[in-house]
């Protein structure tokens, strides 16, 4: 989850996204590439701004500025206890979806701050910074679109942000990605951002993504924000839709702990500045292009946020085929993701399956026993309802000492299939949210 | 959940319900007055042996038999791949449901090793096991329930029991409770049992019970053994009834990890040696009076597996009211109960509310959150949408030092409420689960 969601920091000087004893650790699964190299989209510039929402000395908000003309889609978590902004920006999508024209959009977004669970203050925070970006950028304020993350049930202090909008309205630029995806950090430990190329009628599309994350990660949207933006040209509905079906097949096929934030928030922006005609029907051949690069953009946010959970040292993809339908799979690929016993195990680099069974048990998902089989990566440790014939486990206690490992389970009666990835419990993870105090 | 059932042990030699790094330990929550003072149940008799199921030198294997005349109760774990053992007690169960009479009744346990995920094979260890219990005894094969707890897919060495199967019989004394309470022990630090005495139609009657389980723990029966005997004369049916509904709200309200066992059998004998008429009728004020102490008895047990929790630190009751309804304020309670943030917190004695309001709004149930209200204790901690405007930080982290904590959460939306237990999420259980490899 957000350290800086749970007041857990050690005090206002320290920098963000730093460990808790000290140390600024890189997540040992951090991509080894570092930041990718992401050109400027037609018609997107961002702003970053060190507005000392809790600390001092690092970037805290991040203003990207999209032209008019573009189309926005949105998906946002489903708990019951959203923050001020979630509720803002569900309003904002709703008058978009509508049909709400003229004057470009924005999204303003601050860390170190979730503005969740303040009741009417947070709302009166809302509209303040909403008011005044607004007005800097001229555009109307239900285009205004903006997320907070960082501590729960505190007051935003509105007033820092408002007073960096007209530095961040004059300072806006095509390049300042790099530096948006840094200000919306919190516990993260790196960066996150992707970058897909497409070609369609001939012209080459981009689509360049921002996301931030490390815990709180859970279907349903956990503690993430997601910002998406292409230059393609894409009506919105059909937007809409692309990102919800690759969301649910990305970032809700995610966990590293199974709890859900107040604030996770996944935005994307269509320019349409590339030369092409414009994209509104799913059955054109060009939608299935760009939503095949867009849900492989989203997947590699995906697993940038799993990989940076807090305390992994594994990341494991778990692959459910043979259940009675997708939604089925998915439930058992999540209860093996979820289980403090597995993900204890996969810590101790342990082959113990007796475990998935136990996870694929209690799944709720229809099972039988005896059609069972699961691998680790290459290995086939049980079938047909009992260990495999040929099973040695050195053999498989050598295959979990990797860094990346995949689980299969087939349950051997259907045809549901389902992928999704987690990371290890570990001792780090206890540490990150119970030995430290603010 | 059970170390013994997931290979975890250093050896062959090795006594269980020891901690991994060698020393026994005792939870820090074990009751204080160690083993209650159970007596005699008339017409119930134990024996317990050291079989060597998968240890030497300790109690493993343990037999009740329950003379004729007795009715029969019991609810297994709702887990898609149930052990061979439950399988069988299901269709005991079933026979003595529908009136097959005769002979008594005999229950036999074994630790060391669960007979799940054993294929045939485990079938035919549980025909061997319960074919020479019925023999030894004269009782109907299917009036032998048995249950089995320790490690999952090996096969179970049944000629060991089966070889103590006469030995135990000779040996039947109605003395024999505490010992069979540490027969069924895996990881358990200590044994665990109730009893409860009350008085019907100005018959004194008596309800015991054993229990064990320190993990794996999860509503739909985690990996639990319970076993309860009474005197009282109560018929099938309601017996039935009044077992499945204050299991539901006692062990099934119970989490330690989330995880679900698949081998969780709760049985329980009415003797009908008191002098009472039966019980057969719900509307019978008697059977109110019977109810009570049963599920007041029940829930003593479900506190001490959960105080066995492994790892556990910190004893937490979550009371949810104002739900829309008792399932709605269940499903809240359990969220906050199965969240590693809001239990690692428990573990930092963090009081970290805005965990709490996370868990609420990701359970699923129907909240407003400018309705929801907080309570460590009787310290008011958030209300209306907001922090409370009287709440002390210090006086909470103070309150959240207490090994028992109570966490009161009000929806502030309806009548409905519901009562969970767990414990904390600390660096024992992680080291219990991840850091020793067999």
């Amino acid at each position: 989850m957000d350290r800086t969601q749970t007041g857990k920091e050690a005090g206002p000087e320290e920098a963000a996204a730093d460990s808790p004893d000290g140390a600024t650790l890189v997540s040992p699964l951090a991509p080894p590439g570092g930041f990718p190299d992401i050109p400027p989209i037609a018609g997107v510039r961002f702003a970053s701004a060190e507005a000392g929402v809790r600390y001092r000395g690092r970037l805290d908000v991040m203003l990207a500025h999209v032209e008019p003309g573009a189309t926005v889609a949105g998906v946002f978590t489903r708990s019951a206890t959203r923050s001020a902004p979630v509720l803002w920006c569900e309003d904002c999508l709703r008058a978009v979806a509508s049909g709400a024209a003229g004057g470009g959009f924005a999204i303003l977004v601050n860390s170190g701050n979730s503005n969740a669970f303040t009741g009417a203050v947070g709302r009166d925070a809302v509209s303040a910074t909403v008011g005044a970006t607004a007005r800097a950028l001229g555009v109307p304020e239900n285009h205004v679109f903006t997320a907070s993350t960082g501590v729960i049930g505190e007051p935003l202090p509105a007033e820092r942000i408002v007073a960096k909008i007209d530095e961040l309205a004059a300072r806006l630029a095509p390049e300042g990605i790099a530096d948006a995806a840094r200000a919306i950090m919190t516990t993260d430990t790196y960066p996150k951002g992707t970058v897909r190329r497409v070609e369609i009628d001939g012209v080459p599309v981009t689509i360049a993504g921002i996301a931030k994350g490390s815990g709180m990660i859970a279907p349903d949207m956990a503690t993430m924000l997601v910002f998406l933006f292409t230059d393609a040209a894409v009506a919105q509905p059909l937007l809409q839709s692309m990102v919800r079906e690759a969301a649910d097949r990305t970032f809700n096929c995610i966990t590293v702990d199974g709890d859900t934030s107040t604030s996770d928030t996944l935005l994307m922006a269509a320019t349409g500045h590339a030369q092409m005609t414009p994209v509104s029907d799913a059955a054109d051949p060009r939608a299935r292009i760009f939503a095949t690069a867009l849900e492989d953009a989203m997947r590699d946010l995906a697993h940038q946020v799993v990989r940076d959970g807090e305390g992994a040292t594994k990341f494991v993809e778990i692959t459910v085929t043979g259940a009675r339908s997708d939604a089925e799979a998915r439930k058992v690929g999540m209860a093996i993701a979820n289980s403090p016993l597995v993900k204890t195990a996969f810590a101790g680099e342990d082959p113990n399956w007796g475990r998935i069974v136990m996870a694929v048990g209690k799944s709720g998902a229809h099972a039988e026993r005896d059609r069972l089989s699961i691998r680790f990566g290459d290995i086939l440790v049980a079938e047909n309802g009992f260990v495999a014939p040929g099973y040695v486990e050195a053999e498989a206690a050598e295959y979990m000492k990797r860094s990346d490992l995949v689980v299969g389970v087939d349950l051997g009666i259907g045809e549901g299939k389902a992928t999704v990835w987690t990371c290890d419990l570990t001792h780090r993870y206890i540490a990150i949210n119970a030995d430290y105090r603010s």
